[in-house]
């Protein structure tokens, strides 16, 4: 099933919109179809008599201050606040900023800005195909196919972001390089690359500007590279007999416009082009208070930094920051029922911008379901009380969020999932075809030099690389204000009056700036967020705990211009004030950026973070050097972290829970 | 269901054992009920004359040697192996270790031993139930009780190991302290402890040596303690709707005996009354070399220890090894069918032997169940041939084995979870009760002393404690000779020939002695144990690699006594070469032991261990510092770690998986 909204005809919607407050006014919707529409409309209107290309590289919603969106959540049946968008384009190669009013069902530009820093908006998915195009059409470029022997009709191509290596401004273009592929009797064409190619073009200009053809590479055998079922034959993995989670009443959650109800949890749920899945104004009810408590204003990912390890000439540019590159939400790809997700999901749609300024729609771009892995929620069994049989136990339901990011060969799977409990954990799942390289060698005895991966196959090389994915996490534990607590374990020895000679115990820092929240933990800490100014009935600070995922220490030089770019990984933790325009840990414009706006530029501001609305990011990391057993396709690796609430209740909050 | 096995008559079952090669002849097949008796009658025989009591600790079977297992597994039609079970005993104040042979169905001691070391055999249930009951009846205990207008029969006890803090062996006695509960009026007896009063019970002669009534301490209210459903009244938290796991044609596992089948996992599951399930010889089929490859030899829980970190008088000994104390699978819960396993779960009895000797069963000691939560086991969408769909996507459907052990106030989930990719996943949950300390404190602002712990409660104290599990995974990737290596990820500066500066390579590291295997990583590091003897048809070493668990730093002093024991938490990693009589991190005798046979002197021997059969010995640990949201009863918390198939397969195993 699609979200309900979108089966509405679009008059009805636009009744909706216009005359009275909908139940999917909530702030932070996502704009519509027909809200990009009038967006764009009045952009374009600004832009009549150019000659060059417009292209549209983010359209969504401009965020309402925090004060606004917090006063409409607590009482929703006000009126709905002013819709604005925030609208990036590329026109006269330059890019420009606009806030568009979205007032009355009108579009009407509220402010606009030329952006003079370094680095370039998101890659479009349009420009990146006309890129390729333009080099396929490209005569020399034939000719170049031809020489090798090669059909030119099985040659694929795609788009890589190029990194920035310390030229100027000035001379830093909105290029991209096209690398290509060969697709003759295998659709797994990331394992067959046309290396010793590749083209550059000019995206502004839409023109190729160079074309290097620097030798003729080994072309790997298709043989055992496809992996649809299609063109499998037996042998076959023993099958095992169907598994099937029904939910014979339906799903427990409730979706109105955007906000789901679910257990005790409320929450707004979106999706936005650049980063996917977004969770805001979430809240958990409090049975014991009987109420509504605030947990997360806002949570997403903010960028995910993936530097491939081979500095050869053909591939040391491949440093890729996939959100502010190319996008997380506009390169999800449609979920498929029963297998992406499980057969009780529900499915949502959502709309980008194409870079015409055209509504794009996106089908199944995520999907929500109760999640019940036969885990259990708490149990105890009782033996101490003679004669009586005590046991309790609780089974584990909780809801999962789920988009699924294919940047090319990868395939995220990014999960949300809300427990009972207040537990929210966040998981990235890595799937999807290695980035192979070509080779002479066809056996490991014969490599006798750094080859920056492994042999996975003969003529195939997998490259060492990693992937640091930064996570933005505006928790508001019962609040705004807010503190950063670590709570370091520490050894004592005794007084001696036991023959006990050392314990630990809690050593609490409520960290005051910025500069020191950034954190890799190598000494026993617990992070918390706590609200200072909200006590539990003992007199506890109510918070949450952060259970930190796993924590990849960056290994390239702190002055490579990789590392720059990406220094989201040269911490775990940080820690910053909220501000409404600070949400990029790799900067707003990534794309050939210099880094000179990421998150240690944010932080080195070192502001006050004592009992203020802050926000937490954390990074977690993967470093992963290829094995062969990932070839042709690679069998997930999970990695994830939890938010955990922690003084945040009385008492257990499901507690009364009841067995079903 | 139960094991069918255990619903064949006696006789049916004596001509199964005594007259043809059963199926359930495996070489690690547990001691059925019959061959307990047997054994433990054999063993009585030598004891008809002694005064004192005769107590058995342990009868389990007797593992044969290596070389013969492995014959015995690569044709299992051949005659069942001699069985031979190990008992210890401890009768005249002697621990007392035997191997009684089973041949033709009858006993006969092959050899008997007293054993001279420090330390004492693990708890029997029942005499810590005696220690108990000869406390409650002691005449001035029942005093000190009625002094606190206490009800005597609302007391409740527990025994407690008090560890080793440094006496000479001659004069450390088995002994126990008993300490007391309140169950008037709430079963949550852990949070209503009677401090100040405790007795010492001698196990040997079953009398209390002495009774400590030291101080009178507050007993915290009981509301607010019960976790029964039936004690419940409104408000409840929000029921959602049901959520079935069903296999309407059945489990696609098949059991034979204690030999499990699933997919393409063959192994043998039995259970043992000191540390629960074990897994063993388990091989996993290659669909491309149409061949079983051996995976693991013996995968099981080592030791679990868990340090308190208060210390003072009534607290500093507690510092429990729970499986060499306790016995994780004599303190093994039955299952509750549908809520500690799902609907779709098979259960299977247990037996092992009461102090007396004689069979007890476990019901539902264990469980097995395939196992969908939703998730992938790989996937991929191809959008960069122009025109065509491709989009491939694999369920995740797994194997878990569960057992429940619950040590006092604890429950541990205990998880092994097989999947198709090769893929062994362990993980343990950490639920049930916090184990409270009085305070005479009820709010937190009063708190002006170190209080080595949480106030979770107006007077209720939730004492920081820590718990450290050692797994003992006697690997045998594709043979038995293996090496452990280490890949360390070293940064490096390129030669300038580009612009890019770093990047990071893999420094492999053969591990040559024992020594050198200990490891608590801090720099990233790869961990493999491979077969340098067996290559993939491109060369590369078949392996698996472990991606550890949560490790956490042991924050107890090297000189303090509870570390000395417990030294197993010294590093996350060891290899040890493979020796059948080296199985326990904490040594075979750890209640009051001193320490001196653990991981530590194991590996202080420094063999090789280089193209070696080796076992890894992988701890996890967590600290915990309780939380509110904790009390009355703990939300899970889980940690786990995985074996991961590593250039093991030529390529990904489950390529050739169906999509159901």
């Amino acid at each position: 099933m699609a979200h309900p909204i979108f089966k509405i005809p679009i008059l009805v919607f636009l009744f909706l919109f216009t005359s009275i407050p909908s139940i999917s006014s909530h702030p932070f919707d996502p704009l519509s179809s027909l809200e990009i529409q009038i967006v764009t409309s009045t952009v374009k209107s600004k832009f009549t008599n150019i000659a060059q290309r417009l292209t549209f590289h983010y359209v969504g919603i401009e965020d309402p201050n925090k004060p606004d969106v917090l006063s409409w959540v607590a009482n929703p049946r006000s009126p709905p606040l002013p819709r604005q968008a925030f609208v990036v384009v590329r026109a006269n190669k330059q890019t420009h900023e606009f806030i568009v009013s979205l007032a009355n069902g009108k579009g009407s530009i509220v402010s606009e800005h030329v952006y003079q820093g370094t680095g370039f908006p998101t890659l479009t998915l349009q420009e990146q195909e006309e890129a390729i195009e333009v080099s396929l059409k490209h005569q020399p470029f034939i000719s170049s196919i031809e020489k090798r022997g090669l059909n030119i009709s099985d040659v694929v191509g795609s788009a890589f972001s190029i990194g920035w290596y310390g030229e100027a401004q000035s001379e830093t273009k909105r290029i991209v390089k096209v690398l290509f592929f060969y697709k003759e009797s295998t659709v797994n064409v990331w394992l067959r690359p046309i290396e010793g190619i590749e083209t550059t073009v000019d995206l502004d200009d839409m023109v190729l500007t160079e074309l290097k053809d620097i030798h003729v590479s080994v072309m790997p055998k298709s043989e055992g590279t496809e992996y649809q079922a299609s063109t499998m034959r037996p042998p076959f993995l023993a099958e095992t007999k169907p598994i099937l989670v029904n939910q014979p009443h339906g799903p427990s959650f409730v979706v109105r416009g955007h906000t789901v109800s679910w257990a005790n949890w409320d929450f707004h749920l979106s999706f936005d082009m650049r980063v996917g899945v977004v969770i805001s104004t979430a809240s958990i009810y409090d049975i014991d208070q009987q109420k509504k408590r605030q947990v997360l204003y806002r949570g997403q990912i903010s960028e995910l930094f993936v530097p491939y390890q081979d500095p050869t000439e053909e591939w040391y540019y491949r440093t890729f920051m996939d959100a502010g590159e190319f996008g997380m939400g506009s390169s999800a790809v449609a979920l498929e029922p029963h297998h992406d997700c499980p057969s009780n999901a529900m499915f949502f749609d959502a709309y980008h911008a194409g870079q015409d300024g055209t509504p794009v729609k996106l089908e199944n771009a995520y999907c929500m379901f109760e999640k019940y892995a036969g885990d259990i929620a708490w149990r105890h069994t009782e033996a101490v009380i003679p004669g009586e049989l005590i046991r309790e136990v609780r089974r584990e339901v909780s809801l999962v969020i789920r988009t699924i990011t294919v940047i090319g060969n990868y395939d995220y799977i990014l999960d949300w999932e809300l427990k009972k409990c207040g537990t929210i954990k966040l998981s990235v799942s890595l799937t999807g075809i290695m980035e192979g390289k070509t080779t002479t060698y066809k056996h490991e005895s014969e490599v006798k030099e750094e080859i920056y991966g492994l042999l996975v196959a003969p003529n195939t090389i997998g490259i060492n690389h990693d992937h640091f994915i930064t996570y933005y996490l505006d928790l508001d534990i019962d609040g705004q204000e807010n503190s950063f607590q670590k709570l370091k374990l520490k050894s004592f020895r005794t007084d001696g009056s036991t023959p006990r000679k050392s314990y630990w115990s809690v050593v609490s820092e409520e960290v005051k700036k910025e500069l020191d929240a950034r954190l890799r933990p190598t000494e026993p800490v617990e992070l918390h967020i706590v609200n200072p100014n909200k006590k539990t009935a003992v007199g506890n600070k109510v918070g949450y705990r952060l259970i930190p995922g796993p924590m990849a220490i960056p290994l390239l030089s702190e002055d490579d211009y990789p590392q720059i770019r990406g220094s989201l990984c040269d911490y775990d933790i940080w820690v910053t004030p909220y501000n409404k325009s600070e949400k990029w840990a790799g900067g707003m414009y990534v794309d050939r950026g210099h880094g000179d706006k990421t998150l240690t530029q944010i932080t080195e501001q070192n502001r006050d973070i004592n009992n203020k609305d802050i926000v937490l990011w954390h990074t977690i990391g993967f470093h992963h050097h290829p094995s062969q057993d990932e070839f042709p396709i690679m069998p997930t690796l999970t990695g994830g972290f939890e938010l955990r609430p922690t003084n945040f209740f009385d008492r257990n909050p499901i507690l009364k829970m009841r067995s079903p």
